[in-house]
């Protein structure tokens, strides 16, 4: 008989508007789900894609490929796999609809193969979905997708990946606009290179948002979340973004900015009194604006990927 | 009868690697004493510099005296002092020099004048002496020498210090060979802009040195403790520089990088014995070089200035 298992891999919010490219935050929701059965079949089979029409089922051209794929290969090669998948996150929304597919069929993966990956080795495998997704193997939204909490990539050469200590009253509001920005043309938008004195500005901001995480100095935390490299040049693909970002602040947001490439708009909050404040606030100015969208509030999500 | 007091400021690592103008480390030794008067004469007057033929007593050009001068103006310009200086830290060494005499002086005046003014404020008096030294007002060396610690300057504008946790086992080994760095010149061979993607690195790095600190993972903190600005550029400057750092490392260190501008070399050790074997091994390497130099070994000076 097939072995069967279902894994769920949450949205991450990456970047934290100062750790660009290396900070990612796991949300409770929304999540993907897969069903992946061991096969003797050496090929990856991706059955049914639910929750989404414009994903494609060829091996191939799907993230959850990618990553299956990496894995047999890791394993000798003989191995098979078989996918449903159900997306709950929407590609393009920038918080990371990818690579919680990727998570999760790397979480899946493992299990089904008596847990022989580590953590680092299961985000290496969940990074080629990433690759095949946008060109470039990230890891700041596969890291939170899979191993829960706040992940800063210390280094990607050799890949360190480090759990930071997470503030227990320390929640995240989402505002996704039915918009969609592409993290290949948002990441097109960025200088090249940084003024010396803006990438001091920008590391200042990382160690203090760490420091604000570690000592759970909700001010600190608040006070560190700026970014002077993708939020003033990306800020112009978002509908309505500084008036989402400012309501939030009004309401007593720590502070906000965009989600990864957006153009999902976060917002993070000391406590869920606060929290649904903000998501009001947040939401009223989506209302006000006529544009769709669909808002999510959680805590900080510990777990990561998991078996359902 | 006037009031005299006697305060200590010691010398800092600045940057630590990863954190280029943020980051600074107070060292227990060396320091500068000065012994401070409050006079009615209005002025600033330097009646004696002990330890070093360098420098000027006259107070337009000595960091003392702008220090006291900027404080005189905040009291409403009638105050005067009169000052004393003894001068333990080599001017040039990378070790703070200007910053220990500068955080000394804010923190006597301060006490004679009822303690009046805050740690930032302090911090930001201290700064017109590195305005005078360098021609820019950093903070990463001042803020250490007289808070103590290791701190973050999270921003210069508006000025937020942090004061991070510091390992109770985290030893510094400072070498200075006798070869002067002067500040202005090792800014000189920076690059204005830097790649975004060696900016990231250096990021990655800040935070994981920080989360590093923290939980106290000295291995973290020791992988953290990479460079990709300054040491690449200003390594040349400093004689023997690779065989010192790597001296260092082979020997057990954490980790070993350029202090501040150079060309003092610093490594960060767990535990006093393994900071001995250290220092002894980046010591054989000065004298098989026949190049004069200084060392020290110190936990980390929690104090900064303080009172003797």
């Amino acid at each position: 008989m097939e072995q069967t298992i279902r894994v769920k891999a949450p949205a991450s919010v990456s970047n934290l508007s100062c750790g660009f490219d290396v900070l990612g935050l796991a949300l409770a929701e929304p999540f993907d789900v897969i069903e992946l059965a061991l096969t003797a079949s050496g090929r990856v089979e991706i059955e049914k894609i639910r929750g989404c029409e414009t994903l494609s089922t060829d091996p191939e051209e799907n993230v959850v490929g990618a990553v299956l794929r990496a894995i047999a290969v890791a394993t000798g090669g003989k191995t098979g796999f078989r996918v449903i998948l159900e997306k709950g996150i929407r590609p393009g929304s920038g918080v990371g609809s990818s690579a919680a597919s990727s998570a999760a069929a790397a979480y899946a993966a493992n299990y089904l193969l008596g847990n022989r990956f580590n953590a680092t080795e299961l985000v290496r495998f969940a990074m080629e979905g990433e690759r095949l997704a946008s060109g470039a193997a990230h890891a700041d939204n596969v890291a939170p997708a899979l191993l829960g909490g706040i992940t800063l990539v210390r280094s990607y050469d050799p890949l360190d990946i480090v759990r930071l200590h997470v503030p227990r009253e320390l929640y995240c509001v989402v505002i996704h606009p039915e918009t969609e920005v592409k993290t290949a043309v948002a990441r097109d938008l960025l200088d090249r290179q940084l003024p010396l004195e803006t990438a001091v500005r920008q590391w200042g901001n990382v160690g203090g948002l760490v420091a604000g995480l570690y000592s759970e100095d909700y001010d600190l935390i608040g006070r560190s979340l700026e970014d002077f490299v993708a939020e003033p040049k990306r800020a112009a693909l978002i509908p309505r973004f500084s008036e989402i970002k400012s309501s939030a602040i009004v309401s007593g947001a720590l502070g906000a900015g965009i989600s990864g490439s957006g153009p999902s708009v976060f917002a993070l909050c000391r406590g869920e009194d606060t929290a649904v404040t903000v998501m009001q606030s947040m939401r009223e100015v989506m209302l006000a604006s006529g544009i769709g969208f669909e808002a999510y509030m959680s805590p900080v999500n510990m777990a990561g990927a998991e078996k359902i």
